[in-house]
């Protein structure tokens, strides 16, 4: 099989991955004397758009909005291909739109835009919200997606879920932690060194800390990522890096500060660049996650045999798939059906150690720490996780209110 | 059948009139001996971005671009519920896209848009432009939409077709071209009273130039548009009405201007308010065609008590329903296959005689004028008459630069 030519046909042959469908029964839909088209479209529509139009919130019950993601990309991150544009981005889009029908059951328009502006990418999400029920940022360069995200997340009243960000922070917490099962060592102990700082970077180091690691270090190209190294001030993001990470400010390159770590994830979108001698210089049973793709920081294979304990990659042709498509489509599922506003760390760990606990201990090894892409148990998983979490905040908050107010009264 | 019970009932029921479907084949998607998924996304789909990265337009051959269409709506002007803002305008435009799918094949996706700023929807529509192959403009006020329309036609690189415009337009020319057929008038002799000065107005004003009518009247609520008259300064496109119509520069109400006419067409959207008194006082063999939904400028049977010889409305509960519905998603669908860059009159003209054509003369009758919307005839045949009139176009263009090029060696 060859991989290019075959894509090539495949697309070609198909004209698009995607293609919208009616839901109405169409037969006999012209009919004089039970004419559907008169319920559908004018005249009987128009009952609906009074309705909606005194009530926006009627969109969810009367359109398909509850179930529609619009996702978003510039063209400026593809793959690893890099700022290809917003034209070739559209296969890779609607591939990912039809994993999110697959596993997710959702509409996903591919929405890829011909502006490269952080600003106008920030409208132009606003302009779109009364027929989408959530956003997905992807494929946009960082650190503007990080910005764009943040203030997306203030700023539109649809939950923003931004893939690289916290689908790949979500799934790589979830391997970690059986990880650490195996090789028998806590989260708050572990040293972790985490090679890139976009997207994932920034995400991983995050859940990371939400979820008690003590010990992380973020290195960039310029080496390890520390509070007042000089290009930091005008990095919004990298600064919040190093106020959450390496707490003892250790500067260096990777092959320095990688001595003594029990754990390197590398999310650099560059290949081969783990030199494996470094390995050795680890703690013991290190834990290596290659996770860049297509080509891994460095291959299963050489990781191993310098002596990675456990070893994980971005790919689907090699065991451990650490891979976000594991959980987007779940994790965007939940977002509507919970109409959930915000994916906070909160929720986000939470979910991280139920697709975690998919992988009963009794089946846990090396070479599967994680469930596979198409496990069925993850969506309804997510949901439940999601809705427990939320559940529990919600009484938390009204406990806390009541506490208040009992106070109030009592003094 | 209560219309208002049984369209939210069915709306609440369908949660979305339209959905997407994956079009690629999903058994064993992720089968490991032959994985699907390695072609349509990760890896494989990245030398499908690359080929589209060198050559944009190959987005049409590798991706849905070729069938794809945006409903472009800011809630303006829907139905005739007025300024209900684009929450609102989600049903309708969900019903659009059914339509645009049953009757023509076309994905179509309703971007109801958060904001009413003239020039941030033209940005807004071009941005969106490398995931369609064309635009649908719908149910925007007049005149911004003119101008939103004459702009995007000179600065986005696909068709922009305003159904409120052109649709009703090539529909109304087809119908009135079939009426005098019956009654055994020319439409270079006619003269046709217009009622409304919106889209529709205007585009029909314009397709009757453009196929002969040498007297048409546009009137107004200010009364009959002139060459001249005080309020047209500052409105280009009311100013563009008068330069091509009423030439004798006729001052007045409806009910004196239409003294004496062949042709009533009312676009207004104001249902009632076509006197019957005054259809005693036109031309032999009135013509009354009120086409404002849902509730016509003047009611059939009471315009035929008055005295008109044949009757339209854009209903589907009256005979001859003039209605865009009729010809929008084969005139897309043309646009589409076609690639045609511009829909221009000579086009719409044309197309128009295509479908008044439809009808065989044997079949005419003063309640059968027109092809009814579900007729499949109409699709080919708008596909036909848009192919053939191009190659003429083209070839005439040829013989032109040919000629000029003979009189050059000649000269």
């Amino acid at each position: 099989m060859n991989i290019k030519d075959d894509s090539l046909t495949l697309h070609r042959m198909l004209k698009g991955k995607i293609e919208i469908q009616n839901r109405v029964p169409i037969e006999n839909i012209f009919a004089k004397e039970n004419s559907l088209i008169n319920l559908i479209y004018t005249p009987g529509v128009a009952y609906v758009a009074s309705e909606i139009g005194k009530n926006k919130d009627l969109a969810y019950d009367f359109t398909s909005k509850w179930n529609n993601v619009a996702i978003i990309c510039d063209g400026t991150r593809v793959l690893g291909l890099g700022n290809i544009g917003p034209y070739a981005a559209l296969p890779v889009m609607e591939g990912k739109s039809v994993l999110f029908k697959l596993l997710g059951g959702i509409n996903a328009v591919p929405l890829c835009i011909e502006t490269q502006n952080k600003e106008e990418i920030i409208k132009f999400v606003k302009y779109i919200q009364p027929f989408f029920g959530a956003i997905n940022i992807e494929d946009i360069e960082s650190p503007k997606v990080l910005e764009i995200v943040e203030r997306l997340k203030k700023e539109i009243s649809i939950p923003v879920f931004h893939d690289d960000q916290h689908g790949t922070a979500i799934i790589t917490l979830a391997a970690l932690i059986n990880s650490l099962k195996i090789v028998g060592k806590q989260l708050e102990q572990i040293k972790t060194v985490i090679l890139g700082a976009g997207s994932a970077g920034y995400g991983i180091n995050k859940i990371l800390n939400s979820a008690g690691c003590k010990n992380t270090i973020v290195v960039d190209s310029k080496g390890a990522i520390y509070e007042g190294r000089q290009d930091l001030i005008n990095n919004q993001f990298k600064s919040e890096i190093a106020s959450i990470s390496n707490p003892n400010n250790i500067e260096g390159s990777l092959n320095s500060v990688i001595e003594g770590s029990d754990v390197f994830i590398g999310v650099s979108g560059k290949g081969n660049i783990l030199n494996n001698k470094v390995i050795s210089t680890m703690n013991f049973d290190p834990i290596i996650f290659a996770l860049s793709n297509p080509y891994p920081e460095i291959l299963p294979p050489s990781a191993l045999d310098a002596g990675a304990k456990i070893v994980a990659t971005g790919r689907s042709d090699f065991p451990n798939q650490v891979n976000n498509a594991v959980i987007f489509p779940s994790v965007m599922r939940a977002l509507l059906d919970l109409r959930v506003k915000l994916l906070n760390e909160n929720l986000m760990v939470n979910v991280a150690y139920a697709i975690a606990n998919l992988v009963e201990i009794q089946h846990l090894k090396t070479d599967y720490i994680i469930p596979p892409i198409n496990d069925q148990r993850i969506l309804p998983v997510v949901t439940q996780t999601l809705k427990n979490v939320m559940q529990k905040t919600v009484t938390e908050n009204y406990e806390k209110e009541t506490n208040t107010e009992a106070k109030k009264v009592n003094s």
